[in-house]
């Protein structure tokens, strides 16, 4: 279908959870599902999910449901994650080492390329099976190779420094770690992620 | 005012980053915000926030935006995070060293209280300021303190057991940081952490 009216970005927020879902199915040798079964499992409306998923176009057949193969490939495509983007991570501590090392991003369309840190005691050192380039590269590292998505994982005094350095680097997403706000100009897309905002979603229903 | 129709979930799901936002803005020295402004750095229509908070009550007058102190403590109430949750990680390896070691959790309602892990050279060493438990012990434990809330960060091969375990315990929601999904029973609540499901939010707006 094509895409004149702009998608809302709660919608598009929605559909990796349904990719991640219907992707997990698929290695459980699943073959089928409905949006009754998916919305079971992700705690969404059937209702909703259908909705979701009309916007892009007609992907499940009343009373037959949905291809889990096909819809797979075609929410990829939706995203832009039938390709593989590469990542530069910045920050080698705890957190980059949990992020060089995660066992998640297999086939869901990213990889980690290079790391940077800004501590003379980190740099040179394996992290995951990356050697840990010094930030003052960053810029120009990340120019040559054209990288467009970061992960930002540096301590919250540091934090807006660096996503200036990225943008400057044209870095056009960023996923950011650090538990603080962050200025990035028009055109550059930022994420934060934060335990704190997932358990307060569930303490709220908690007696 | 009263709260007799359920909130919808994703409502509920939207309301900690208003949290987090406004208590950014209240450390920076910030007063008085409007719905607007709250939008704009959150991404979000000011439409869509007016809406979500008037589920809750009247929060903010035409014309002279909402109280910051007020809305965040009014905030609190709702997502039940007026006291401090504590909470059991368990996982000493690298999610586990970031999460005991972040800064995030401080006067938004969570603290971490004990660290378990099955892996016997991790056992008694120290991770943050904690003694790491042998999971031997965890359902003892974590009934002894009536802890409610838990954050999982081991493999994904052992993932479900030790979900399985934290039920067991008594815990009514588990953060999980492992890549895979979960079987919990009805009334306890599960919420997945994923650094893909953020990344794949912004390449759908990449070229």
């Amino acid at each position: 279908m094509p895409d004149i009216v702009p998608i809302p970005d709660i919608v598009v927020g929605r559909l990796p959870t349904y990719l991640r879902e219907l992707q997990r199915m698929a290695q459980d040798g699943q073959g089928i599902t409905s949006s009754q079964e998916l919305g079971k499992r992700l705690g969404i409306s059937a209702a909703q999910i259908r909705k979701d998923l009309s916007l892009f176009g007609e992907f499940g057949k009343q009373g037959t449901g949905y291809t889990i193969s096909f819809l797979v490939d075609k929410l990829r495509q939706i995203l832009k994650v039938n390709c593989v983007w590469d990542i530069a991570l910045v920050g080698a501590g705890d957190v980059g080492h949990a992020l060089a090392n995660y066992q998640g991003f297999a086939d869901r369309g990213f990889r980690i390329v290079m790391v940077f840190d800004n501590d003379p005691k980190k740099i040179g050192t394996q992290i995951g099976s990356f050697i840990v380039k010094p930030i003052d590269n960053l810029i120009e590292e990340i120019r040559k190779a054209s990288i467009k998505v970061a992960m930002l994982a540096v301590p919250v005094n540091q934090a807006q420094k660096v996503a200036d350095l990225l943008v400057e680097a044209g870095i056009k997403a960023i996923l950011n770690y650090a538990p603080t706000s962050l200025n990035v100009p028009e055109g550059v897309h930022l994420q934060h992620t934060d335990p704190v905002t997932h358990l307060q979603r569930m303490t709220y229903y908690l007696k």
